[in-house]
């Protein structure tokens, strides 16, 4: 097994390169699904929470490759969100969706290493097919990830330039020798990207998070790594349009690819689902959610 | 309550800055805490652990002023270990003992927020004093913790300087404009530091980390934040000496001042400790362990 090419193949055969976030705000969790005080640690709202991602996941089987679940809302209810998260990941790989954990981890290797036994090895209590890493602590603090991403198929998104208007204060800062800091991060990436190319796709399990919010340095991303997944957040909700989140894509067998693209609120929330008063009601507001971003995407890697 | 004076206030009552670093490393647990596998799923295992922190805890209460949880530990056994965090934590508040929660979080708006809810909103399952926070994603991405900091009087260190080799690979890389990127985000710091100075001590509770492997670094620091906390891993088993550790120190009322030096491994597994017969004898090798590494850290602020 090996990562990249797994999913890429996956995707392929779907058409779409669409990447479904799970991020549950509890916040926003629709009326039919709410229950006790929703307060964090009531174990009521984590068992909500747990309900509600069980049923979206019924509903992403067999439409999308991959899911990303976003720890923090997990870890702001405490263990017992911890524990559902083991659940939600397991339940994901069973039904054929890829887990990619956006944890955005980083640390010293010792450390390092304990994170990537967390999710990284088989048995993993949280087991996952892919993680997100900051790497603002060095390239040492990658090497016990990409160590289980070799030994395991697993993969890796490395954090180069993100979706948010802070990517500005430190990532686009120009470097004294070459260019912005996020092209030197990508500079750097390139033996661990060659390490965990896929013998079948010729795409690599060292990925990197590129924000469909910047398309002009996504751009530039991949001419330095041109064997790279690309995580893509950054579309919908948070502005970029289906073209600028596919920027980095290229010609591939089945349309244009190269990534992931993430949507969580889109999907999750949807207008119609929010008011939805029955079941019925709410998988077909969330059928018709994914089948529009698919559409849409599916669309964008066809140009 | 207002972190960084409660501490300092804290330290110069004890005259030294020791803090106590929980990493608890499953695989160097002494024999007289291992049971069952020591795998990390099994459940024994995260009893050995918790039983083995919370007699820690029993040694450090009254000698040092915080104590330093790196969650990948507690993250590598699952949810069970992130229930035993839950009380480890609480435990050592309710001994006086500061939680400087080690997890390095990083992230755009919404999900830092979840983040920040998660360790320092009161209430929170895993509450906590002060989080390590990284820097890669922007200012924004450290407002929502900024948020709490100043609303509950938590604390926050974001990585400036960290202790590994592989700081060099981006914190070291110079800019076109100003130096070091370290340095850049020191000074971007600047008003978050100035918004949590404290009003008894004239130390901000939004303070860095700085390793004392890279004493120069730390000495440039100082002069960019010089109300920061600084947080100084790399004491010790890193091959930080205490002379290296206190570089950033300055004058204060109790001998020189201004951050928290951590030990982990050579506080939680001496020599001695591991070769232990009994508990009185596990318990003197910790003592002796507590009582020589914060006689040389004394003995550093006082030169």
């Amino acid at each position: 097994m090996h990562f990249a090419d797994t999913l890429v193949a996956r995707m392929r055969e779907l058409g779409h390169p669409l990447c479904a976030g799970l991020d549950p705000h509890r916040d926003l969790l629709p009326p039919l699904f709410r229950r006790g005080s929703m307060a964090a640690r009531d174990p009521e709202t984590t068992a909500a929470v747990e309900e509600f991602l069980l049923a979206v996941l019924d509903r992403l089987e067999g439409r999308v490759a991959a899911v990303k679940p976003q720890i923090a809302f997990f870890e702001a209810l405490g263990a017992r969100g911890f524990a559902a998260l083991e659940r939600v990941a397991a339940r994901a790989r069973e039904r054929n969706l890829a887990v990619v954990l956006d944890a955005k981890r980083g640390d010293i290797g010792s450390t390092a290493d304990a994170y990537a036994h967390a999710y990284l090895e088989p048995g993993a209590a949280c087991e996952v097919d892919a993680l997100t890493l900051s790497p603002y602590l060095g390239l040492d603090s990658l090497r016990p990830f990409a160590d289980r991403a070799l030994r395991y198929g697993r993969g890796l998104f490395v954090l180069a330039h993100t979706s948010n208007p802070g990517a500005a204060d430190y990532q686009e800062r120009n470097l004294e020798k070459g260019g912005p800091l996020y092209t030197a991060v990508a500079e750097s990436l390139v033996p661990l990207c060659e390490e965990l190319v896929g013998p079948d796709t010729g795409w690599s399990s060292l990925g990197i998070v590129s924000g469909a919010t910047y398309p002009e340095p996504a751009a530039r991303l991949r001419e330095l790594l041109p064997r790279a997944l690309f995580l893509v957040p950054g579309y919908g909700a948070q502005g970029g349009s289906a073209d600028d989140a596919v920027r980095s894509f290229v010609p591939g067998p089945a349309g244009r690819e190269g990534g992931l693209v993430n949507s969580s609120r889109g999907l999750l929330f949807p207008g119609e689902a929010q008011t939805a008063g029955s079941a019925a009601e709410w998988e077909r507001a969330i059928d018709g959610a994914i089948e529009r971003t698919t559409g849409e995407l599916a669309e964008a890697i066809a140009r």
